[in-house]
């Protein structure tokens, strides 16, 4: 295999990465001795260029559900960029197209009826929002405090007080926040105020995979339906098996109903952009209804053929290779071995796991013993070539989102590496 | 050459687009029987499953500057999925970021000294705004009337009265609109209050191609830095040599030094969803300087490794097939002929071009003798086999974007082609 970036030029990057995009990731990367070159990466492995393995549970920040470079995605893009099809058609249509959506309607047992395609998580929940507003002629939201949904300005807003607002001044657009789980917060703030929509992440990865209750779930569904509010879930990180079945909602409550559910990171494996909104023939309406509003809402690489066909053949391999049966085989390993982990004396707190959502707190110790601190833990495991990240809103918290494919052996792998770096 | 998709797939692939995706382009291919088979594209031709050339010059609403498929950007995008390199690696970086950014920045000669990737036009548009709320603590925008900047909540407040904002409540952002080149009523609203910047696309592809005059431009840049207002330059459509220039705002006035640029659709030749925010670091230390700033704003898919390196390729091929110079002798052809037609009667009215922007008002006539409205001729232009569209903000015009590397002859072919469609 010919190594794609040789160390010279990976050298010559970092200097011109610091100099041309970001010279603080540069000197962050340079501070814990990783400037390094990675130029190959299989599976849930990043390999460096003495092809020293790096575990990576991170994957896309969970983008990646078939880890990095599956072949048969890969050979699959292949043969798709030799078909030659029109990428973009401004008179015509991606037939493509309407076999997914057709599938990811499917998967929420035909409760949704429409799908309108996008490029990022941020532009899908844009959509979602604005589909929301279209429809019950409302201004304001809900958002749940601790919850990400993209950084373009108004699903900035809805996050709550967080780096993300920090230089920004107050949003003018109306998001009131509540706790997850806090129904009669939500009960209150519907009776005060008309609300449009209501985003939700049945999972909230940003705060360490806090997962809903089932009982506030389907009590927050009733009252959104009662108050005329639409209930959006934010499915990005969640959708399309990561919490072994096709959406977080299908496991916490599968009864319910929602009214627009996004999706976008593991749509394609994590190889190129694309999104997804999911919705009632009553919300499509009420955006797309009526003369001339068809096109009332898009962008130019909208359903594009070449993320459409990627999105067909990574859903096919997650159903072919029955991955979401293995998410939960590979859930169940690693809460086992945390738990060991833990009654075994090492800082670990409170596990919240849904699947391969994993979120696990570190606990500050008295004790010399043990490292103590999330972030500290974080970085050993860099040390010991396994990648995490804290969880951007809950900095005691470690996140995981390995790929659907995980092995029992590569958690064996992380434990052993999370052991070795719960010690000073 | 094996073809993607069989007709008799298609057909049902038309019932389930309308199904699950979109009743509404449905039934208009449908009733103007484009509802056929398109499954093969090249330089800017797609055929019909009988191999029968439809010109496009619309190419992807400007995306495509190679055309459909170029084949040295295909073979390169498919080395690039040999080489298995992490798509998003969470603790390290893409090397060629840094090599894409610092050829970006030459483009402008420097004046831009910073860039950060995203993945679509809108998310891009959104990321400045926020820059300049940001780096100014300030609230509000000018934008200006007919303008078009993606359809994220904000960028669509961005536009002027349209079809995009018709079912949404006044937006609370704070967007005040003025006419292109109104330099006096910019001037008076800059007195009254404190705006964070003023966005301004160089040549307005939304509304037939509206083009800044030089001088209303320069005064707006100097009014913008006396008030210390964000000059922020959307030139998703115009920039990377649509306009004959690597910028419109070279084209118009080489000497401007805007804050920010924004750029995406010929980024990858249309291949794959990715922009780029260029900015000075003055804008980009008052967004992410100082102490954990450095990520606070970013998302999954910024700066993938693939779509780097599609865009990498595709500017490669730009500067090595000297496409840029290709530019203004087709454009100077395209012009001439239209005038052309116009001189001969033909219903030509205002022709405003700029490199490969190019937009013509369709007039109408007294004399039955041809056809008098754009839509007309725009749709008798698909019978005669050329894709082309209206210009969203003024069905009057008739816009081409077509690739950077257009030849003489497809001109020709677009011209025999518009003289028909405007007999009736």
């Amino acid at each position: 295999m010919v190594k794609y970036a040789s160390d010279c030029m990976m050298k010559s990057c970092f200097d011109g990465y610091k100099r041309y995009v970001n010279p603080y990731v540069v000197d962050f990367l340079k501070s814990i001795e990783l400037d390094i070159v990675f130029n190959k990466a299989e599976g849930c492995y990043i390999f460096d260029s003495n092809n020293t393995a790096y575990l990576d549970f991170v994957s896309g920040f969970g983008a990646m559900t078939l880890g990095h470079n599956h072949p048969e995605l890969i050979k699959k893009m292949k043969n798709i960029l030799d078909f030659s099809m029109p990428n973009i058609n401004p008179w015509g249509i991606v037939p493509d197209t309407a076999l997914l959506a057709e599938k990811l309607v499917g998967y929420t047992k035909r409760k949704m009826e429409k799908v309108y395609f996008a490029s990022s998580g941020s532009e899908a929940v844009e959509s979602a929002l604005k589909f929301a507003l279209a429809c019950t002629g409302r201004k304001a939201f809900i958002a749940i405090n601790n919850g990400f949904h993209g950084l373009t300005l108004t699903a900035t807003a809805l996050a709550g007080n967080c780096i993300w607002k920090k230089r920004l001044p107050e949003f003018s657009v109306e998001v009131d926040h509540v706790d997850i789980n806090d129904v009669n917060k939500i009960e209150e703030l519907f009776l005060k105020k008309s609300y449009a929509g209501i985003i939700i992440e049945p999972v909230q990865g940003s705060s360490g995979m806090g997962i809903w209750h089932s009982e506030y779930f389907k009590e927050v569904a009733r009252l959104a339906k009662k108050h005329k509010v639409m209930l959006i879930l934010d499915e990005v990180m969640t959708g399309l098996g990561r919490t072994g079945m096709w959406f977080a909602y299908q496991k916490i409550l599968p009864e319910l109903s929602p009214d627009i559910i996004v999706i976008s990171k593991g749509l394609t494996g994590g190889l190129i952009p694309i999104s997804a909104v999911l919705m009632t023939n009553k919300v499509y309406t009420g955006m797309f209804g009526g003369k001339a509003m068809g096109g009332g809402h898009g962008a130019t690489f909208s359903g594009n053929a070449l993320g459409i066909a990627c999105a067909l053949a990574t859903l096919n391999i997650i159903e072919n290779d029955k991955l979401i049966d293995n998410v939960d085989v590979v859930s169940h390993y690693i809460n086992k071995k945390l738990l060991e982990l833990k009654s075994n004396g090492f800082p670990i707190g409170n596990i919240s796991i849904i699947g391969l959502s994993v979120g696990f707190e570190v606990i500050f110790m008295d004790s010399k013993k043990y490292l103590t601190a999330a972030s500290e833990v974080c970085l050993k495991l860099t040390k010991n070539k396994v990648f995490t990240t804290l969880a951007p809103h809950n900095h005691h918290y470690i996140r995981l989102t390995p790929p659907l494919n995980t092995s029992l052996h590569d958690v064996d792998n992380f434990i052993n590496a999370l052991e070795r770096s719960m010690y000073v």
